[in-house]
C-alpha cells in the first residue's frame, strides 16, 4: 500500500489531448477505482459543468461522475460567497462559470455590481469588458477563473482567460484575485472536497506552470506526467523539481 | 514674432472636452489662422477618418479641413508601408484605421497574414482575437495604433485600445510596435507632413503621460494645457517638466 491517500489529477494534457484519449490514463484511474483510493479532477477550465466533464470523461473510458469534478468555477464561486457573502456579481464567463455562481445562491446582474468575475467567454465583447471595467473602478472586487494565457486547439493557441482578463486588469490598474491553478486556492478548496490529509494526496498534471506549481504553492507532493505541455527538457531547466516524474501514467509505482 | 514657426495640437483635452466646447481653444487656432502659422492637430483617436475629424472641429468653431488632421491611423499605415511594403494585414478597428489602411494601399485580408494592426474596436469579439493571436504566433509583425489603457466617456472611463492590445499581447508574449503618443512615430511623421524644422514646432496637448512625453521623446518644445487629464499636481510630481504650463490655451504667450 503506497503512502497516498488521496489523488487530486489535472485533465487537459493528462486525463487526455484534446479529444484525443490517453490509454494510460483509463488505467491509472482504473487502479484508483480498484485500491479505493478517491480522486479528485481538478481543472482551470471554466466553460463546463462539472456533469459535462464527467461525460467526457466516461466517454473516454475514465471513470468519472460529477461529483469526481471540481472546476475552477465552482472555486470560483465558492471563494467569493465565503469572501463577500451573497454579492451582486457579474460575469463575463460560460455555461460552466454560470452554472456554479447560481449554485452559491450568487446574484447575477450587471445592476450595483459587487463583484467582477471573468472566464473564458468566446461571446466576449466591448460591452461586456465596459460594464467590468466600469464596475472595478467603482470599486467591485475583481476576480478570475484562472490566468492560463493561451488554450490549445486544433487551430493553434487560442486566447485563455488570462489575456482576456488582461483587458479590464490593465484598462483599471487593479489587479485580479486568480482562483484556478497555480493559486493554492483551488487547490485547498479542492483538498477540503476530497477529504484527505494535504501529506497523503498527490498532484498530478501535465503542467509545470499550473498543475506542478499549484501543488507546490499548496506545499503538497506533486507528480508530473509528461504527456502534455511539459517537456522532459522543459521541466529539467526548473530549479523547483516535482516530487516525482513520468512518461505515462503506466510507469507510476503504487508501491510508492 | 514668436520662436515657434509650426504647432502640432492635441485634440480630446485640449481642443474639446468629449461633445465640450473649450471657448479658448477655438480663439488658439484662429489666431495660428491670423498669423498663418501652420498646425497639425495629432490625435491617438484611430476610429474616425480626418474628414470627420475636421468636422467635429468646424462644429465647434474651430478652423480645420481634413488636411489639418494626423491621426494614428494614419500614422500607422504609413509605418507599416514604409517597413514592411503593401503586404496582408489583419486590422481589429474601425472605419478611421481601415480607411489609413486601404489609402496606403495595404490588403485587408484574413488569410496569409503578414502584419497584425490592433485600433480600438467597439466590435471586437472573440474571433477577431483568435486570428490576431494565430497569426502573431504565426510570426506576422505586431503592431497597435496606440497604448491608451480608458477613453474618457460620459458613462467613465472604457476600455483603451491599449488594454484590447493587451489581449495579443499577453496571449502570445509578443510585445506590438506602438504607434501613437507618446511615441515618437507619430510625432516625426507629423513633423514631415506640416514641414517646419522640430526645433521651431510646438507640442500643444493636456495629457502629460501621451502628448507631452511624445514631443519630449520626439526632443520636441512642449505646452500643456491644463483643461483636460494631466492636473497642475499631478504635473508638479514630473521628474521631466514640459517647456510651458498654462491653465488655458488663452494664457498663451504669442511673442514667446
Amino acid at each position: 500500500m503506497g503512502k497516498y491517500k488521496g489523488y487530486l489529477i489535472d485533465l487537459d494534457g493528462t486525463m487526455y489531448r484534446g479529444e484525443e484519449k490517453i490509454d494510460a490514463a483509463s488505467r491509472f484511474v482504473k487502479q484508483l477505482e480498484k485500491k479505493d483510493l478517491p480522486y479528485l479532477f481538478v481543472t482551470n477550465n471554466s466553460s463546463r459543468t462539472p456533469k459535462e466533464v464527467a461525460e467526457k470523461l466516461v466517454s473516454m473510458d475514465i471513470p468519472a461522475t460529477e461529483e469526481h469534478v471540481f472546476t475552477t468555477s465552482m472555486a470560483t464561486a465558492q471563494f467569493i460567497k465565503q469572501t463577500y457573502g451573497k454579492v451582486n456579481v457579474y460575469m463575463i464567463g460560460e455555461r460552466g462559470l454560470e452554472d456554479a455562481l447560481v449554485k452559491q445562491g450568487l446574484n447575477l446582474t450587471d445592476k450595483e455590481i459587487e463583484a467582477v468575475v471573468m472566464g473564458i467567454d468566446r461571446q466576449i465583447n466591448y460591452e461586456k469588458l465596459a460594464v467590468a471595467c466600469l464596475a472595478v473602478r467603482n470599486g467591485a472586487a475583481f476576480l478570475s477563473t484562472n490566468g492560463d494565457v493561451a488554450i490549445p486547439t486544433e487551430r493553434g493557441l487560442m486566447p485563455g482567460n488570462g489575456s482576456l482578463t488582461s483587458v479590464v486588469h490593465v484598462s483599471t490598474g487593479v489587479t485580479p484575485k486568480f482562483i484556478g491553478k497555480p493559486e493554492s486556492v483551488i487547490v485547498d478548496q479542492a483538498l477540503a472536497v476530497l477529504g484527505t490529509e494535504r501529506h497523503e494526496t498527490l498532484m498530478v498534471g501535465d503542467n509545470y506552470q499550473t498543475d506542478i506549481m499549484a501543488g507546490i504553492n499548496a506545499t503538497m507532493d506533486t507528480l508530473i506526467v509528461h504527456t502534455g505541455v511539459t517537456s522532459v527538457e522543459q521541466l529539467a531547466e526548473e530549479k523547483i523539481q516535482p516530487t516525482y516524474a513520468i512518461h505515462t501514467l503506466d510507469e507510476w509505482d503504487w508501491e510508492i
